[in-house]
């Protein structure tokens, strides 16, 4: 049994959601590792994780547009220095997840056909974010 | 220090909360261990999982009213492919789990007393799912 | 490979967002671990976990204003018979987490500049939380 850790740093083209998948299986496929769990955990507070659907780019408009309704820009935020998008950016993320781990076997990461890895970006101005990854197994 | 991977197929009954707590301690009680880390992890995006009340059916009830709520089947989803009830099953995944990692301590998940898995499906039509399973420890 | 289970449990002060950053920290510290993954799981139905903004008290504020509004005490829930705030409690149990997984690098867990770790109270009158705690690694 053996571990593997690392980052990854990504800084996504825009808001919403941006497909990491072939950035986590690049570091992935070099790790020589067949059996195991690889986790994931995002180190901020203004974007967050997500599996969602990887077939339909309506869904993930969808998607986006469902959580700007659910945690909207407010005028009435107590928290407000760093922006209108800031508050909001913290809600969403508190609403999707700051980690995910997924096991691998047999040399597959155990995600299904139809599920990607996502990057939820919730700042207007994207910036360059860093996750954490760790890897135990064979 | 080992570990074991598999899976198990589920078919909800019906949309909502399925308790599958029994199909894991099942998987488990097999497995010899004692003390590790259990993660489940679900290879779909329509449904998900939960940990929820296992005492109340009520409090289920009330639940799946409320995500039915949040997340409800609308007229202007820009997907909609699939029928009025597969965009509010993706919403209703994302605000919930896709993977649950629970520890194992003196042969015994640590579960709170009041705590279920949950198979939480999101479609009307109930399709088999299936949940990768990872194990680690001794 | 090693790894060490336990747990800790915490009265929150009052309803909300309360900081175990330094719960976490003090067990972790006493394990001599330098790389790993620790897993916390809470083994409640009407506290969560949530890592969190931990440099703007407004922040919290408006976060847990947020979930207020989101799952709301209402009037019409099926299930009541533990008071008003029982039934919001498990909703916002469910929007949230309950079990998180720390990667833990160079013998520092990874936690961004602006991140804690915390629990979130749901009930207007406070109980002990336990909280499970797993960790792999060497």
């Amino acid at each position: 049994m053996r571990q593997l850790t690392g980052s990854i740093t990504i800084t996504a083209p825009a808001m919403g959601l941006h497909d990491i998948t072939p950035d986590v299986t690049a570091w992935l496929d070099g790790s020589g590792f067949g059996e195991g769990l690889l986790t994931l955990f995002i180190r901020h507070t203004s974007a967050s994780l997500l599996i969602q659907e990887n077939a339909a780019p309506a869904a993930r408009r969808d998607l986006q547009r469902f959580f700007a309704r659910l945690a909207p820009e407010r005028e009435d935020y107590e928290h407000d220095d760093e922006g209108p998008d800031d508050m909001p950016a913290h809600l969403r993320a508190a609403l999707t997840q700051v980690q995910l781990s997924v096991p691998l076997i047999g040399g597959e990461l155990q995600l299904g056909t139809w599920q990607g890895i996502y990057l939820f970006e919730h700042r207007r101005r994207p910036s360059p974010r860093t996750i954490a990854l760790h890897l135990i197994g064979e």
